[in-house]
Order: structure tokens, then sequence, then C-alpha cells
């Protein structure tokens, strides 16, 4: 049974554990591969930041949720979310994904935006596509990958009812 | 003439007088409309801003130019242009871009992304295809207009040569 509540700077050693294998690796998250602890851990909360947890209160998962423009954008979030590749398999993504989905619509946000999903990462495509997702944009070598070179990049967008 | 420089925190005065009508108005750029001079002037100078002005030193426009994305969408840039109204139809728009891209070359950037083009700002439209880009992505209902309720948002692209 996995439970999510609110990530707090507490939670420090957890998200880094959660978040450094992902930033480090460069495949799938637009962060800069060499950002440091606290930088990262900075950028993770100065969002709305959530944390998932087993039974055994081991971290699992963590999102973060935030607008994804000011103004006349403002009603359009953007999430985050990292799993443990050790929980994988087990639905941790799409119950992270399905609460920020629940979380955003409570902020009163009408829609979510995901703008940089690497066309490479095919099993975040997958789940994306499965919860409502549709590809509204194609950035052509929108990304570099580590090992791939220059792919393209996916803007995806879901409306999240009134 | 006109002439284009970085911009310092001594064009604090300029910089807000061109950007407070922009912001205020809502219809164009996705900051919050009501954001105040410090918060405004602190975000447009955090990345690197640049100020066109013409033969007298007046301020007619001013862009800033930032990364568009960490890691490995480090290579695409991104920037916002505000031109004074009163010298709308010089021009200036298309030689701040212009800059914009040189200046972006020089920075060792591959391509430039604007993420959120508002699909009733006509002339930047038109303004951008000349200039090669393309939309990439349409954003449904992705900018809530001030008079037109919520329309969609385009994010238009350009590869700025290797």
């Amino acid at each position: 049974m996995v439970t999510i509540r609110p990530a707090t700077r507490d939670d420090a050693e957890a998200l880094w554990s959660l978040l450094e294998p992902v930033i480090r690796e460069g495949e799938t998250y637009a962060f800069d591969r060499d950002m440091s602890r606290d930088r990262l851990l900075q950028k993770w909360l100065h969002h709305r930041a959530f944390i998932a947890e087993d039974d055994d209160g081991g971290a699992v998962g963590t999102y973060f949720l935030k607008r994804n423009h000011g103004g006349g954008g403002g009603h359009v979030a953007n999430c985050g979310y990292v799993t443990d590749p050790s929980a994988r398999g087990q639905g941790v993504a799409r119950l992270m994904a399905e609460h920020s989905f629940e979380e955003a619509r409570r902020q009163g946000f009408k829609a979510m935006q995901y703008n940089c999903v690497v066309s490479t990462n095919t099993g975040a495509l997958r789940l994306w596509h499965l919860l409502g997702f549709r590809i509204v944009g194609t950035i052509p070598k929108g990304f570099e990958h580590p090992t791939r070179g220059l792919v393209d990049a996916y803007v995806m967008y879901r409306w999240l009812g009134d």
C-alpha cells in the first residue's frame, strides 16, 4: 500500500536518493546532470512537492506541482514525477499522477501540461496516454539524449475538467 | 536608427515603462497582471536582458534571453520581447528578434522556442512566421485572454543552425 503526502525539508535525504540517479542519468529530465544536491532540492521543494511511501515508510516516488505559466496561463498546472527504479511496475507513477490531478483540481487548475516529455521515454508516454494525455506539440531535436543524441521532445496536455 | 545593448539595473525605469502596460493588459504575456515593479524587473533582469533605443536614447523595446530547459533541453533558447506601442511598425520587434538569434547562437544555443504565443496575437504570429518559426504545438485553451476568454496558445520553434 503506497501513501502520498506533502514533502518537506525533512525529506531531503529521501528526495535526493530518488532524484539523484534520474538527474545524473539525464535521459528523461531536462535538469542539469551535474546539479548539486542543494540546488536540486531547492528547485524541487520550491514548488509544492509530494512524496510517495510504501508500508515501511520507504520513499518510492516524488512529484512536484506548479503553475506552468503566470497570468493568462495560470490555469494550467505542470508536474514532474520520479519513481524509484526498485518500485517500478507497481503503479506508483500512476498513483502519483492521479494524486496530482486531484491536487491540481483542488488548487483550481483547469489543465495539466508536461513541457518536455522525451520521445525515447516510452514508459512515460504509455502512461500519459493511458491517463488521457495527448501529444499537442513535438519539439524537433528538443532533447539531447546522453546516448542517442538529439531526439524529439513532446508537449503533452490534458484538460482536468471544470 | 535603433541600437540594442545589454540592459542593467540602471535601466529599471525604462524597462518598467515598457513592460508595465503589457503586463497589466494581460493579452499577450503569461505574466501575472498585478505583478509588482520589483518582482517583474527581478524576473526580467534575472536572465540576460537587452534594451533597444532610438537615436535620442529613448527606450523602444526590450527582450530577455534564457535557456528554455536545463540538462538535455539546454541547447534550446527562449526569449520574450516587448516593443513600445509608439514605436510599432518600425521594425523594432524584428530587429530585436534577429539580435536575439545572433546572441543565442553566440551563446551556443541551437534552437529558439517560444512556449506560449497567444493565438489572438496576430502581429507576433505574422512576424515569427516571417522569421522562420513554425507552430510545433497547440495548447487548447492554454491562455485566458482578459476579454476573449480561453483561447489557444502556440508553441513556436526554429532551429538556429549549427
